[in-house]
């Protein structure tokens, strides 16, 4: 059987996984993202390593690039990436060069949704919305079944959808993002106001130090009933239905997938953020309001999405290829 | 050649036209909206009544409505209408017995974005937005070629998607909803605060009054030059920009058509939204940054759409019987 690999590129970590044609992860690889202020090479070898330590001995029939980042129409250049030094590069082409195999890329969070489509929360879905909260918000739309990638494929960036006129500044260079009151870093920075000003867990958990809280250690906080991380979720999932709604009006989907790193708090995220697309969205008593539920894949949807995409585009050569050969032997049955 | 009708039923007026098949207004008639407090028996008599006289002598082959409302996603009933009577009331059946003619239903900026799309500003395009500024805002996707209503019949319900957080109050019972900043009541009530506080045409043009204020007088004294009517557009229209990139962040589409009683406007209302438009998009530099263009069709395009879903109805009924007779008759051919 062939192997897919599928490799996600974050902003922090790139994680490389073997997947079977059912969705099933059979190994993966991490390593660090080397940032964005090296050369580009420096970000590919580490790809390379992921990949190849993914393989093992084995050789992939294709491999899928999930990239945090703006990514052509075509799938062949990232655009842009705000934590990646890649900047209108023809990434696909290269890496297909370098490694000798057939590669595909898209943008991390349709593959995340893809991923989903095929295999998680959003399985058997015509029209869905999915939102990947992680360090920010990345998004995807799912239309008629299949991910919709848009004129330049840059649909789907929620996160920098102006929720606040004139709001909190945003490295995208604009004000009042979204994913600057809903995501990961909007978490930790409610959490870290409050340090030193209410009695909360999160002082000892970050030792005295606000500046190391991290996400995760808010959501445990939040689990053991600390009022301070119970505030940020409300505050962050609140926001978050406040997003989803002008979603929801604007494109009418039959579920919300939530999913990315923060999702892996489960209910203390969706239940404010149900509260407030409840309250905030259009007509509600006059439709079926979608239900917003937890993305299936965890941490590895990015990477299953990607070797997905891998072997639809693989599978599709191959039986264009076996149809060429299948006509010139004459043995072709007519339909 | 077959006769259809199409009729768009507003807040306050309903507009019947008698449409060929290339798009072009054979005959119109106009009634006054009876108003949302009287029985729905009296809208629908305004409605046959500008539909006859649409028709004329001639018996219509399909009617088309286009209705300021939530029209649910089997276009039968109308959920929700603000301005109108009906509640979740079965329209299309209603009318289609009493008219004794086949009868489909939309909501209006649906039918609208189908004119465009069409005959006119969107023609062509796979993907676009479609923004209506009225009153208030309506809007629609079109994705692939084609508009699309969602899961229950209700996307493009940009004009209740929150732009400002405890904003003003809407009178969908939401807060700070962008068709309170970027609307034909958005542009009175920020012209009709100056009025009286700074030399301006509009004193006059609204005889003293300025709850007398409207849209049009607005309109003409920007055109005039009139610094607080220009300040006006610069202020609607560049919420509409802000507004526009979300959806633009979102979608991803090939152009942005505005259409409705503002967009008259033209330039004094788009050139500040395209300015807003690349200012607030992420990523404009490393993306085509969609077109904002205005709507071909003017205030017919809702009834023009309306037309064009009958006769596409219509014609698939007939393709249907007819291939129906053939079987019947045996003389079917095979494919």
């Amino acid at each position: 059987m062939a192997l897919f690999i599928g490799v996600d590129i974050g902003g922090t970590k790139v994680l490389a996984a073997a997947v079977t044609s059912t969705g099933r992860v059979l190994r993966t690889a991490l390593r660090t993202t080397p940032g964005r202020r090296v050369e580009s090479r420096l970000v590919e070898d580490a790809l390379t390593e992921a990949v190849e330590e993914a393989a093992g001995l084995r050789r992939p029939a294709a491999i899928g690039i999930a990239a945090a980042g703006f990514v052509d129409a075509q799938g062949e250049r990232v655009r842009f990436a705000p934590h990646l030094p890649w900047r209108d590069e023809g990434v696909r082409a290269r890496l297909a060069e370098r490694w000798s195999a057939p590669v595909v890329l898209d943008n991390d969070a349709n593959c995340a949704a893809r991923a989903e489509l095929a295999y998680g929360a959003a399985s058997g879905a015509q029209d869905a919305v999915v939102v990947t909260m992680g360090t920010g918000i990345g998004g995807a739309i799912v239309l008629d079944g299949a991910v919709h990638r848009g004129y330049n494929g840059m649909a789907g960036e929620y996160g920098h959808m102006q929720v606040v006129p004139d709001g909190r500044p945003c490295e995208c260079g604009g004000t009042g993002c979204w994913e600057q009151y809903a995501s990961g870093n909007a978490l930790a920075r409610f959490a870290r106001k409050r340090i030193g000003q209410e009695p909360t867990v999160l002082d000892a958990a970050c030792g005295g130090d606000p500046a190391q809280l991290t996400g995760p250690m808010v959501t445990d906080a939040a689990r053991a009933g600390d009022a301070v991380a119970l505030a940020a979720f409300e505050s962050v999932g609140g926001w978050l239905g406040v997003g989803v709604a002008n979603l929801v009006a604007a494109f009418d989907p039959e579920v919300v997938v939530v999913g990315g790193g923060l999702s892996a708090a489960g209910d203390l995220l969706l239940e404010p953020a149900r509260a407030a697309l409840r309250e905030s969205l259009v007509g509600a008593p006059h439709r079926t309001v979608p239900p917003v539920t937890r993305a299936a894949l965890g941490p590895e949807a990015g990477a299953v999405g990607a070797a997905d995409l891998a072997r639809e585009r693989f599978r599709t050569v191959g039986t264009r290829a076996r149809a060429r050969r299948r006509a010139a032997r004459g043995t072709g049955q007519r339909r």
